[in-house]
């Protein structure tokens, strides 16, 4: 009989994998040659973040049935793939700030952060590879297909900046691809490493999958309500950068004509002055949005955690934390 | 018995497989979604070019004792490896044109070409992944290790651009990994596909990686006296962006104090004016270092082929054949 643990104990297990994964992380690059690569790595990598993704790969292959010796590697290559797409993306989406810090391409330069994400994930499959022991080809092809899945996202978010029209299909098209295939990958090579079952594997995938989109709407709500200090960057910041976020989509489908005709300035100049933030909350509020945006966070955490039902208590309870603390998070 | 092909049989057969491949590379990025990702990556996979890359994969297949059908998927990977390299070192190089036409950053924008080099990768490990059969973690780590060299390579490529000085010895390191270790690879995973023993997959990763170095020289070389239409770029560009090629590192080597002083002034001013490039022309003759490029070519090349004594004449006369079009190549 499995104990069912606490928070407290939870926390702590959270706390303590935490720290190992960091020290893995950042001595994927340490000391390494030449240092105009691997120093800038270094500077993107120390910036910290919750690192949710390396868990995943690490529950993952607990809750099969195996351990987190089993797959520390490959819980470092979740997190550079991501960190990868995170220093393209940012210089794509021209961004100055990233948690709190200077993005790498304004820190040093485009050319650097080009060769950083693509020394990133060099690394991350170099770290892959290290745990893979008989099943190389099945883990290799979640996270391949993963990864074409991230880049495909990232097309289709560049083409609603200048689409006219995006429909809330088209969006949860878009962050299923964009964010919750890398989450869904996070524990589909865990259950892998693990030596989970077929189902297992499957009940896991689905799992992230749908947290990952719980995920993705928590961060476009976040973007109107969270907390400037928390978050590490400004309130609104989607809405002046023209994003066609959940909350902005759900509007336009609501509005009534003269809303739309106000809403449509993001799209019409690009993304909106930061005095009209006030008035877009506003009408987010008047037209229920951020209330259906709870509720689907809501309803996809419980999808995701309803796969889990094949899992004992403690990996139960341990997936529960995880999912609430995710969702009720202000950063 | 083997009978040893002449010269128009290996044409045939590469015109054939060339072919094949070509049709092959084409159909990995066609009618696929999001269009805004796959029709630019068309647009680079469509210039052409000589396909030794996978070529070499095949062919390493071959002489091992495999079959070409073990390694087509293999030989688009390591295309679109090589492809993905192009785009993103066109971005970094601030280049306008590549095979007579406009690079990909110029022909869409910055961000796109990012993310098509991005996708490319991804499919790359796609395709490698299909052919892959009990030796997937050979092949992975090789096509691994070869991707993070590549990385490497380019991060001491951008270190010369403001380096005051630069050895031949540094400027050999430089090519190993950016180029040499990329047709190293090819040998490798052609070879490991084909079912090859331990010696014959050595053998053959020493033949690319020296014919790697002979065939970076002979870039550098062409890039002074090769033809214009022929290479489909501006002679001397390799001066004119101030690039530390073999022939300028050898130079300033063995160049006088007057000579020199002369010379620095492409490190000095990042590049030369066009006009001064006759001058550097004949400073290079008059030291011999054009002379010194063919021998080095030459010592290369044999030292590749050197390591294929222990295939059938068959295929030590193509890889000869492939060897002798390469070093006597206008483009």
């Amino acid at each position: 009989m499995n104990i069912i643990p606490d928070s407290k104990w939870i926390n702590s297990l959270y706390e303590r994998e935490r720290k190992k994964i960091e020290k893995r992380i950042q001595d994927s690059v340490k000391d390494k040659n030449p240092e105009s690569l691997y120093l800038p790595a270094s500077y993107i990598l120390e910036s910290g973040g919750k690192r949710l993704r390396p868990l995943l790969v690490l529950l993952s292959a607990k809750a099969v049935g195996g351990n987190f010796k089993q797959a520390y590697n490959a819980a470092v290559a979740v997190e550079l793939l991501h960190n990868f797409t995170l220093v393209h993306d940012d210089i794509m989406d021209n961004a100055d700030k990233r948690r709190n810090r200077l993005t790498l391409h304004k820190m040093y330069d485009t050319s650097t952060a080009i060769l950083v994400g693509d020394g990133l994930l060099s690394v991350a499959y170099e770290y892959l590879l290290r745990d893979c022991n008989g099943n190389t080809k099945a883990v290799l092809s979640a996270f391949t297909k993963g990864l074409l899945e991230v880049c495909n996202g990232q097309s289709i978010d560049k083409e609603f900046e200048t689409a006219k029209n995006v429909s809330i299909l088209e969006y949860f098209d878009m962050i299923k691809k964009k964010t919750a295939s890398l989450l869904e990958t996070c524990c589909k090579i865990g259950a892998l490493l693990g030596g989970g079952g077929k189902n297992q594997v499957k009940a896991l995938s689905s799992f992230g999958k749908n947290l990952g989109i719980a995920f993705q709407i928590q961060d476009d709500l976040l973007d109107i309500i969270g907390d400037e200090k928390e978050l590490g960057k400004k309130i609104g910041g989607d809405l002046v950068e023209g994003k066609k976020t959940y909350l902005f989509v759900k509007a336009m489908e609501k509005a009534n004509e003269k809303e739309r005709k106000f809403l449509f300035n993001l799209v019409k100049n690009k993304g909106i002055n930061k005095k009209q933030i006030p008035a877009f909350k506003k009408i987010y509020s008047k037209l229920g949005v951020l209330e259906e945006a709870r509720k689907d966070i809501e309803k996809y955490s419980v999808k995701a955690l309803s796969s889990m039902k094949i899992f004992n208590d403690e990996d139960k309870k341990i997936y529960k934390w995880l999912t609430d603390s995710l969702i009720s998070r202000n950063r």
